[in-house]
């Protein structure tokens, strides 16, 4: 059994949005064993969407699903186009409408929109055809499950949160219990790695290789901020195989294995600050490592917080960096660096302060400091520490970002006591 | 006459890699005034990508363009497919071979690679349908652009650098001068609004609708980082159409159009933010409005720096809220969120100082105060200020995230001395 994924909106066939519930969806098919045929991204026309279904349902797919198009404007035709496939009539769901109208009258109110308008889109967002299972908004926008003589086609919103909330519903209904049942649920592992290049990487796959048929195990490997992801993806029974491809990435690469379990290093660190108290004192990522680390609920009992020390001044005044060291090494160095872990330790009574400053370009760069010239210093309360100072690659925003992700690599060997060369 | 794209690769199946050569492609035809009717993404096997091919050769599609498969290794299947599309036998194009063995000759000498592996895939990339006109290779595969009894097809490499380096060599091609003769290119305008919810718009545009027929132009509403984009699309021709679209749009909701030329609201803040100096103090925001601001290179002219005031002892002591203010009102409040502006201002020695302070939740949220309740004041030097205290809807990350826009707005109108309710 295949599946088929229609992502519908105009705005997804121009580079203005970039659609990502079409792999999203696909991803989690995946992982359930289910592999996916195609994905048809579809702009807000009815004979298009509706030549996406016809096309899937001949490339005989036992389950589509789609997303978008179930908002309140004209150019919203994902439930009437799918109703036209399956051969059933639209009709108003009441108690949908109810829902929906239990939903949006709390902001209506508050906001004092058009009760009218309102009404209107709240209606047409209730019109389900006959017989479809209804899935509970997230946001407005019920969801559809919707049996056809083909395949049973997944009806969800565009908007990726709501879409990931409703997945576990639309999958629990009878319909898609149906049609997922006695399909054998794909194992994976996943190693993520950082510090070594890709080619590394690819080198140790072809040794492995030559000594373990890994014909079994689907291997991809993916580069994503700065970090090395290795996914392994096989059905069941070739466990082994696995593990000894684990096993010889780990044998070769151990100490840049920062993860066999699946977590991330946002996860990890988030774990590892428990107990801490962190301040940060941030020019070139100004502020993107607060929030980075802020993502997390709860992080406000041990995010103290931040400096975006972005001028000289700020960097003087903010965080006790004294002006001989940006005078003698530049506000970009070392020196400062750790000047600014140290004000930042003391400004926010912290027993961690970290203290970052690079050259994020375009321009600013020289011969001796180019763009991407980054330093990182992390010191702790009890005068452990730990400073690089690397060029990364990129531009402006993969240099901010990258610089992040080092922070953050760093701050993990601090507080696992690890330390070790790049 | 429209076109299709066919995007390859099984990675673009999946949510770890990004495909974003299907709307760039999507988006360089609409600018030649060709509509893409769809995008299809298909993993690397033969029937797959054939039936992609017939699939949209069926839906009488003028033109395809496809991207990725053009590698050395056995899942690269573009040509073979598309040459049994086109029912052209594949032959080696000799000068094509040389050409590749110079791109590579360099690079095979300084990394040492084998000579015999580098042969073969060297020939197989040299491997082009009968007929086809070769395009010069950006890296190491060459493009083809492959007439057919239907549609022709524009065949390019995955790596996007290649893809664009190669797209206007593709269309200088004879056979795609021809698929392309006499078309109207596009023209469009885009509104952009704040403000009001998309039922309102929705209201509107159907408002609109009743009066000016407005089937020519292609109409698409877009809610994105909590602003309304309104996309219009028409052929030469429709102008009038279109204007009188925009007029009524506008004439209903003026206040609340922040562009009618495109640009974005980071763009107008950076012109607007020009000649002044500003400090920030964010507290649930959390460096996010920091690091937005200063996504644009050269923002250190204006940003001085901020604060992340994550606990009550920074917001004193870093940014002189007194505690008397945080006690009797609490830390989030518009009493501190302006005292945290003033701070700001002081700190820096700026001429503009935002305060924001907020519950991004999930937990924290009480009856008075729930989840999503965020303080926002801005204050210029001069003793202008603009406050906001409305409860945001969505998850922690949205509410962060809409924060930070409704605070950029703010400080729009408070630049544009403009000042008016919500």
């Amino acid at each position: 059994m295949r599946a088929g994924v229609v992502v519908t909106g105009t705005e997804v066939l121009t580079a203005r949005i970039t659609d990502r519930n079409g792999p999203w969806i696909s991803e989690r098919l995946g992982e359930l064993g289910v592999e996916v045929s195609h994905i048809l991204c579809v702009g807000d026309r009815r004979p298009d969407l509706a030549a996406a279904l016809g096309f899937l349902a001949a490339e005989r797919v036992g389950l589509i699903v789609t997303s978008g198009g179930l908002g309140p404007t004209a150019d919203d035709l994902t439930a009437e186009v799918v109703a036209g496939f399956a051969g059933r009539e639209l009709v108003l769901d009441e108690r949908m409408e109810e829902r929906i109208a239990e939903i949006i009258a709390g902001f209506a109110r508050r906001l004092r929109f058009d009760a009218d308008a309102l009404r209107e889109a709240n209606r047409k967002q209730a019109m389900v055809p006959r017989g479809a299972t209804v899935i509970d908004p997230a946001g407005t926008a019920p969801g559809l499950v919707v049996p056809t003589a083909g395949p049973t086609v997944i009806v969800l919103p565009g908007p990726p949160r709501e879409l990931h909330e409703m997945w576990p519903q639309a999958l629990d209904t009878a319909e898609a219990r149906a049609v997922l049942e006695g399909i054998d649920p794909y194992r994976n592992a996943t190693l993520r790695l950082f510090g070594i290049p890709e080619s590394e990487l690819a080198k140790t796959l072809r040794e492995i290789g030559e000594q373990t048929d890994l014909s079994p195990l689907e291997i991809t490997t993916c580069l994503r901020r700065a970090e090395l992801e290795v996914e392994i993806r096989y059905r069941p029974g070739a466990e082994e195989t696995c593990e000894r491809l684990v096993d010889g990435i780990v044998a070769r690469h151990g100490r840049f294995v920062f993860s066999r379990d699946g977590s991330s290093l946002d996860e990890q660190i988030t774990e590892l600050l428990d107990g801490h108290r962190i301040g940060l004192g941030e020019s070139c990522t100004a502020g993107l490592l607060a929030a980075r680390l802020t993502e997390v609920p709860g992080s406000s009992s041990y995010v103290a917080g931040g400096v975006v020390a972005y001028s000289d001044r700020a960097k003087r005044e903010l965080l006790d960096v004294p002006s001989k060291l940006i005078e003698r090494h530049g506000a970009v160095s070392p020196q400062v660096a750790e000047a600014m872990a140290e004000g930042a330790l003391a400004r926010f009574e912290a027993d961690l302060g970290i203290g970052i400053t690079g050259i994020a370009g375009p321009e600013g760069g020289s011969e001796e400091k180019p763009v991407g010239y980054v330093c990182i210093c992390i010191k702790s309360a009890s005068g452990t520490e730990i400073a690089r100072d690397p060029v990364l690659p990129g531009n402006r925003g993969e240099i901010r970002d990258r610089s992040t992700t080092l922070a953050m690599h760093l701050l993990r060997r601090l507080l696992r006591g690890e330390e070790f060369p790049l």
